[in-house]
């Protein structure tokens, strides 16, 4: 059975891994399942022996890594961006499990929505709750409660897996998607001049935010825009700022830069 | 969410693991998993500080782990008995994948068929097909097929996460079957007698036996005969035998001792 194309188009992304390690082993899991994508935020140590050591038949996808110092280098062409996480956050962002992560992220791959990312968090922390409010659902594996701390390249393993049989499941299947999607950069943009005018329109105290910043931000991460429904929210957003100026009459119809 | 009580009727059997590391990440799994019986059979190194110091959270799977010296010992009171494979053999074993095999064993132990074991191999060669024919089906994970070999305690990941999410789904549905199942042991007896009634009546030339008892043992481990009807078969190859003796008069309805 050949390898499934839009496993190509899958990129699994370890932010400040702590333990080389982890790494290698990390990058053997891709390979057993079929993925070649690799890209590192700051690792701490790397390249390492060790990391060499354990990747056996990985050694390729290791050593053509990607090693970047931020988040945003890694993503910011990805227009589908998941985060996985076992903990549980003062405000719940999406969560689908792992299969149910997998079928989605397959699904909008083979209709074009690519390149996209899973994000895997630090050894002892995971991920923080600003990198995870970058992804469009956090993805969850399923575990015992008593003790859900999986090993990271463990959990790499069990991600990898579920994509490349949901990528098999689906292969053949023809994409009905002919929309076109932000890229993460493209939705940071959004976020930003969303933020800009929620502090313009004084919807919350900037000195003492409370949640309402995340929430907000859940509610768009949801709405999971298209190219062309962002290009609508950004206008929407430009024209708020315009009135509030008072160039309405100006410059008519807004533009869409930040 | 609490763990699925059908969890503690699933062993797993590590056979001739030759490096410690993996038997302490392995019980580190099973326990992320909410799996807890774990039995090694002639480990190469155990106990060992790399077991215990891969274990983490799993430590107090790897102290209560069960060490034996041969395979029947670790699976002589199992009524099912899975194996893990990666590797097509001359006579195809009957094969399911990771997930099918999960539902089926938790379909089976939420049944009463309990308890059950699932089997994985040596690092290097995983298990022979000796072992393997020990058991009603082998389990396959899929894999990128350029790079299958899997490290062990990644392949005990898999399985045991498969396990849990089938015990979740399962979870709170009723058992349905009544039946009796067979221990391996007397699996075991069953086979060896049948393999004595077959060359009682020459059935193939024990000097050159070809894949001829292979593939008798496939066909009546597919069978998966409950403990009546392995009782019915044992009383069959008992009368062939006892007719053969000329016998059949004197003992009338054979016994069922081996």
């Amino acid at each position: 059975m050949s390898l499934p194309p839009v496993l190509d188009q899958i990129r699994i992304v370890l932010v400040h891994t702590t333990h080389p390690g982890n790494i290698g082993a990390a990058a053997r899991a891709m390979v057993n399942m079929g993925l070649g994508r690799l890209v590192l935020v700051a690792p701490k140590r790397f390249p390492d022996p060790e990391a060499g050591h354990r990747a056996k038949g990985g050694l390729s996808v290791l050593e053509n890594a990607r090693v970047v110092d931020t988040l945003d280098e890694a993503i910011a062409d990805c227009t589908l961006v998941v985060g996985t996480s076992a903990r549980t956050r003062k405000v719940d962002w999406p969560c689908l499990d792992a299969r149910d992560s997998a079928v989605e992220m397959i699904t909008a791959a083979a209709a074009g929505r690519t390149p996209a990312a899973v994000l895997f968090g630090r050894e002892d922390r995971g991920l923080l709750n600003s990198e995870l409010q970058r992804c469009h659902w956090q993805l969850n594996i399923p575990s015992n409660e008593d003790y859900s701390s999986l090993n990271l390249a463990m959990a790499v393993q069990l991600v990898a897996y579920e994509i490349l049989c949901s990528a098999r499941a689906q292969q053949g299947e023809m994409a009905e998607d002919t929309r076109e999607w932000p890229s993460s950069a493209e939705l940071e943009y959004m976020h930003e001049h969303l933020r800009q005018v929620l502090l313009d329109v004084e919807f919350y105290d900037p000195d003492n935010p409370g949640l309402v910043p995340v929430r907000v931000r859940k509610l768009f991460t949801q709405l999971s825009p298209d190219a062309h429904e962002l290009g609508m929210l950004r206008g929407f957003l430009s024209a708020i700022q315009n009135a509030l100026a008072g160039r309405s009459k100006r410059r008519g119809r807004s533009g869409e830069s930040p």
